[in-house]
């Protein structure tokens, strides 16, 4: 039977690295049911925020097995799975499917640029028609910024078309308000999940249609974006969704995943968060010394982290 | 002992697949044999022509290993290993040279854009470091209009000046000759090899201390080219330039690995090499028939290919 689709607030979640940058599974569960317990609705693990292409497939699949293991239920994850290699691509999305993973967000291949609507168009068919499980749900991955590789509506729209079942939903994460537009009033609807890439566009989102939101800032800031989402018809949403504004954009005046570590490693007082694989790098004393005064000044708290 | 450093003309190899996308060894190793019959001095496997980010870690290091069992030298051989995830890297990294491999040609990390240099640095500084080997020998590979992560003039140097003995030279894919120019002034020298990623840039390069080039065409065209190489400095080198030129230009006004993959399979007379991975895609029958025409309009022939 396919899995219920998760609706609300998502949180991509960070991968701590041990010293040696090995990936961290005890950091890494604990923090997933922390995230569950602040009310995120799921954890879409190794996506961008949570460094996923710096970690290798098999990396990826041990750190799920981990979360399964651990109890974490899989109807709450949708695991990032899009590699640059169709093999790799299908590996983890097969994996992830058989674990019984509400969906996977899929990015398109992104080392080539300029490729044709034709080309991504077969990375994600083929993936699917490999993969053939009746269970697989994808939420297609919009990211131009990151991938250069951007999924165009006539994309999407064929997408739909050609496998009505197992396209569920899409992140955008363009940061483009116009786009998203867009997308809602193209594919929104109870078949096709739209989810904006950041919270900053969450109350817009919900009023167009949307379902939610996927956002990075939802690894430090759960409960207050799950209330926007919770009341988003409230007369006080507006003034709800200023707050998420203002914490969003302190958080990402810097490096956004290193600032998130670090808040995280502040407020868990546990250091140990703040390794980053290269090419990222961990904020320095001083940005971290300026971020916590500025969290502090905004009465910025995670409450039971711990 | 560290392997004697690859100097010429080197063929970024193409990636022959079945119909199924499944790595093709066996024409693999018939066109590395190819090639080497041309005069490639080297064969660096697993660049951006050869669609290697679209494979796999495993399928990279079965193809390399079945070059080294059909008895090519890996002192002819510079494998691309850099990915992504620095464990990818390190493990290619890491094959390639205890199997004798000449080199190796080194992506940076590609995913996250407008990382640092300071990232970058580390990137490359992780994987010297972990791979631990006196005989590596690492070509950096610059080629933003694909990883749109460049490598910055000081970045070279710092790693250079670190890793004197690891660091040993950089192809040049830019396509920009302001910045071939800077490169080949500021660092070609004995212990630090500059190829330009074209033909079209050879005799530029060589004018200027380059050591040959590493260039997509060379995979058609090897012969023309390498006669440019070994003759730079004759009356005729303008001349021949201006050749290779013309049979570049052919090319590239198609997507060129297509390009090539159809060129390969017009004079092989083999079908079999017009299949490429998503998201890259085979040209179309009418797209194949101009380019037959345009080649044999210009006398274009690949002596000796089965």
């Amino acid at each position: 039977m396919k899995p219920e689709k998760i609706k609300g607030v998502l949180s991509p979640v960070v991968t701590p690295f041990a010293k040696d940058l090995s990936p961290d599974g005890k950091r890494f569960v604990a923090h997933c049911k922390w995230l569950l317990e602040q009310g995120c609705a799921g954890l879409a693990v190794f996506g961008t925020t949570s460094e996923a292409n710096s970690l290798s497939v098999d990396e990826r699949i041990d750190l799920l097995d981990m979360l399964l293991a651990a109890g974490i239920p899989p109807g709450r994850l949708m695991p990032g799975t899009g590699c640059c290699s169709l093999t790799d691509t299908v590996r983890l999305t097969r994996h992830a499917t058989q674990a019984g993973c509400a969906g996977v967000l899929m990015l398109p291949p992104f080392y080539y640029k300029g490729v044709t609507d034709e080309g991504i168009f077969r990375s994600f068919a083929e993936t699917i028609e490999r993969v053939g499980d009746e269970n697989l749900q994808v939420y297609l991955y919009h990211i131009p910024p990151q991938s250069q590789v951007p999924l165009s509506l006539p994309l999407i729209e064929r997408l739909k078309k050609t496998y009505p079942s197992a396209i569920a939903g899409i992140k955008d994460s363009s940061g483009d308000v116009a786009n998203l537009r867009a997308v809602l009033s193209a594919f929104a609807g109870a078949d096709f999940d739209v989810f904006p890439g950041s919270e900053m566009l969450l109350l817009e989102g919900m009023q167009h249609g949307g379902s939610g939101c996927i956002t990075a800032t939802g690894n430090v800031n759960p409960g207050p974006i799950v209330a926007v989402y919770q009341n988003w018809r409230s007369p006080q949403a507006v003034a709800m969704q200023a707050g998420l504004d203002t914490l969003r954009k302190t958080m990402q005046a810097y490096p956004l995943i290193a600032a998130i570590k670090a808040t995280i490693a502040h407020y868990a007082h546990d250091e140990g968060w703040n390794h980053l694989r290269p090419p990222l790098v961990e904020l320095d004393a001083g940005q971290r010394t300026e971020l916590q005064a500025k969290l502090q000044a905004l009465s910025f708290a995670m409450p039971g982290i711990v």
